[in-house]
């Protein structure tokens, strides 16, 4: 059993507000939005982001519409330093758009930031140190008013920094780390220090990212916080308020928007919620649930699969099948009584001619997402590819690749677009069957094969393989059998293939195992053509699967 | 680019309710838990459960210490049917558990519905209809008067049901499906219709839920609806108000917390958030977010991971990296800062001798979880298994099967144990080298080997291998290249293998491709070994990997 949580946990003290306004308040605009995913994000990977990953990602931040991008924290080292100063000086930073870099609160760390931005027309210095109890006390071992000292101290060394390099448009941001367990007043104080130094104007505001570094209570005392500091931060029109949730509760996007409704003007966070530990806010979803609402996120989401791809190549994470608007699953409806009322919906918009989205089940418009109507209200067989590959795996064991699913998805919806009626699991394994493993319609058949080895180790192919009505004789030689067969085939038919990927499993266990390889190939031309074979041995399986490639050419 | 917004969709109307009580408010006790897993969660699933993962699914349920059980939607067919029956007869559901089914409001569903639950001591049956403007208008085309009648007429037929069956002790749960974008007085006027015929007490209280069927607006409005509804109903104290949130907006574990804050009284949902479409509210996270407050959910999640894999293997579906409490990277910091605050949080626990926990970064013991420290402060190369399949897939292309990597990660624990420091990517590459791959240390050692094709088509392996000082010669036959090894090294060795699973792998592409081979075998004392094979040659691979598992026996 769990133990008594009340003698090792304690509630989160709550804020007393009792004339509160944000729960009559409704998001009506969209606040100004600050990726971090190259910097929160990134340090949460278990494989951080290579260069060449981390300019697609900003590419694709750029993209969405988002202006403000923390791309990394220069004094960490060399990597980073070196692709920020790359990063603003290549043009690839668009005019409207600002980046941001972190620091701590030393003059070594701001003096290499600053140095990291330099030839930047523009940019966001973001200092941040821990102000709550548990830090102060654990990590620092200092008082309230060390830490407000650090603040200071900080806050002078940035504006002497940026004196010195006048050729930038400089802004800063502060947070006090750990705002969300720290108390209210202290995390106002500190900041009202920090605005002495800089000395923000409506015109030149400083940023006070406030974040819940740690989410540690119900969201709404998370928007209590937040409507606390604005009301009580001196000159709040020289202040732009950021808010930066983590998702340790499970509440992040609510966190974040009972804050914008609290009064704060920008929203920290990254692309489908990437972050520390649970993740940061996701922006995708706060973006789109504004949508949603009749209003404008003025962000750009209309090629979401796009964003999805690249985000799960750069993070190597994968989107989870039931993420809000983003997930797979989330646009199906397996219920017969679900579909029906969809069916339904779409009929009446159709016969109605009305604008307004109204349809049951469905909050938004797949769309607008860059989705089809289709995948909404189809069922297993036919909800996308991972329905297709669930059938293929539960009936027949196969475990497809994922580009091997998205090679063959593209056959399923044509076969669907061409007998418009929902294709069943036996009409998608013949489908299977028919483009991808040996049959009567191929131009090549195996009939026959043997390898040998040659005295260097080399493996010799000799097979017996028919085309049209005779069976040629080929062989071919290479350093493994799938090189050797290739050879033959090139050899013998003249058809050249390189072999890209290729992954060979088990089918059913015991003595009735089979053996299915699925082989990648590229042809000189740069086609991709997948084959498939299945056979009781490990290595029948591989040639089949060569030859089934083979076959696909110019198919 | 997204299109306006404001030209398709509308705002959500809030809630006229200024003297709101819930923001107050915290949530100090615990609620009534409803597992609608094998309900909700089932039915949304791409594979629906059968009978022997359901089984799986409700003892899991009935572990977890959640007392009230939505088991299906008899009425659906012979298979949820047929379930139901037999479970209520199994002497399966503990005394203090309580079903619950699903049906909509028609008689031969309603007496259907009553007739699975023959011969159980007590049961909830749940009634639902859809009642908001957009079902009526387009899915059932009724008037109001219409809508709240057929609640009517289904709560006439399960009280007349009811008392056809006095055997068990019935208890009702009517559900206005779609309340979350219907008019709330509407709802009342329908639940007190419903109250009207079925006459609740104290004693025995109606249960209304009042899902958001789809989540429309920020959690808030949820919860004005929910304190608007518990003001308005008659006879409150016969009423159990019961929340299902889904997930459309990334705000269901939210709407549900500030759903209780406004006077709820029960909570429906999935572990770990399974569901229609972006999934129902996720109890787990709901039930640790109140004890990580000193509030005990009266739930049990001491063997989260025990819970996970279950949970995994009944759905099918993944869980999320990031997913609060769950997920694999929610206890690790990457970051060198959070690390080092971390380990000083651990220090002054263990100086101060407090029993109450204040460690930075992490809102919760993983230890009350079953999760061990280790897993916190390790990076990259030792942040359990993902992180060290990882380091494999990206130094050496290898990609291990997700069982090996638990094979492996034991391996792992055992020699950071033993050398009680970080190990890096090189350690762990000499340590699997070591584990799996053939090297000095092995008993037998491949010299070379051939394979020839007997006249009926089996294979014949004919292999020399050495052992100690000495070669031998043997081999073996089989209907594939794997079998006949096995037999071979079993004549040869009396080593009995039975090859449970094998997948193979390129690693690279081009001409350098080299093969991965991983075979997962069983002895005959039911052991399981894992061998794998690293070779430019796929059949060769997979002899390696055959005479690693072989060199694993005993070892």
């Amino acid at each position: 059993m769990l133990r008594d949580p009340s003698t090792k946990y304690r509630p989160f003290p709550t804020i007393d507000l009792p004339d509160r306004q944000w729960p009559s308040r409704a998001i009506s605009k969209a606040p100004r939005w600050l990726s971090t995913d190259m910097r929160d994000g990134n340090q949460a990977l278990i494989d951080p982001m290579d260069a060449e990953k981390k300019t697609r990602f900003f590419d694709l931040i750029v993209r969405t519409g988002i202006k403000e991008i923390e791309v990394g924290f220069p004094a960490s080292g060399a990597t980073d330093f070196d692709y920020i100063q790359n990063l603003v000086r290549s043009g690839r930073v668009p005019d409207d758009v600002t980046v941001q870099v972190l620091t701590q609160s030393r003059r070594d760390l701001i003096e290499t930031t600053f140095a990291s931005l330099r030839g930047a027309p523009k940019a966001i210095v973001h200092l941040y140190n821990a102000v709550s109890p548990a830090w102060r006390k654990i990590v620092f071992g200092m008082s309230k008013d060390e830490i407000r000292q650090i603040a200071i101290d900080g806050a002078k060394i940035l504006r002497d920094c940026a004196a010195a390099q006048p050729g930038t448009d400089w802004r800063f941001e502060y947070s006090p780390e750990t705002f969300s367990t720290a108390e209210v007043d202290f995390s106002v104080e500190v900041c009202a220090a920090v605005m002495d130094v800089l000395r923000p104007t409506p015109d030149k505001p400083i940023i006070f990212n406030l974040p819940a570094t740690v989410e540690c209570a119900t969201p709404n005392v998370y928007a209590d916080q937040i409507e606390y500091f604005g009301r009580h931060i001196p000159n709040r029109d020289a202040v732009v308020i950021s808010l930066h949730t983590h998702n340790d509760r499970g509440t992040g996007v609510a966190a974040a928007e009972l804050g914008l409704m609290a009064g704060a003007d920008r929203v920290e966070g990254c692309l489908l919620g990437n972050g520390e530990r649970t993740g940061n806010c996701d922006l995708v979803t706060v973006a789109l649930n504004m949508y949603t609402q009749g209003v404008d996120p003025q962000l750009d989401f209309s090629d979401l699969d796009g964003l999805i791809k690249t985000v799960e190549y750069c993070t190597n994470l994968p989107v989870h099948p039931r993420h809000a608007y983003a997930g797979e699953l989330v646009y199906t409806s397996f219920s017969g009584s679900h579909q029906d009322a969809i069916k339904k919906g779409f009929a009446a918009r159709e016969r109605q001619n009305d604008d307004f989205w109204e349809i049951p089940y469905l909050p938004i418009d797949p769309a607008d997402l860059g989705r089809s109507y289709e995948a909404v209200i189809r069922v297993n067989s036919q909800s996308g590819k991972g329905g297709v590959a669930w059938i293929l795996e539960q009936d027949k064991g196969l475990r497809l690749p994922k580009r091997l699913q998205a090679d063959f998805s593209r056959h399923v919806q044509g076969l669907a677009d061409q007998t418009s009626r929902e294709l069943d699991a036996d009409d998608i394994w013949r489908l299977f069957e028919r483009t991808y493993l040996s049959g009567d319609w191929d131009r090549l058949k195996l009939q026959a094969y043997d390898e040998t080895r040659a005295p260097n180790g080399d493996r010799i192919f000799a097979g017996s393989i028919a085309e049209g009505g005779s069976v040629k004789s080929v062989s071919g030689r290479g350093n493994g059998l799938i090189s050797s067969v290739l050879a033959g085939i090139r050899d013998g038919f003249g058809i050249e293939l390189e072999v890209v990927d290729y992954v060979e499993h088990a089918i059913g266990h015991g003595t009735d195992v089979q053996a299915a390889a699925y082989v990648e190939c590229r042809t000189v031309e740069g086609v991709t053509v997948w084959g498939v074979g299945i056979d009781e041995d490990v290595a029948t399986a591989s040639v089949r699967a060569v030859l089934s490639a083979a076959n696909r050419v110019g198919s």
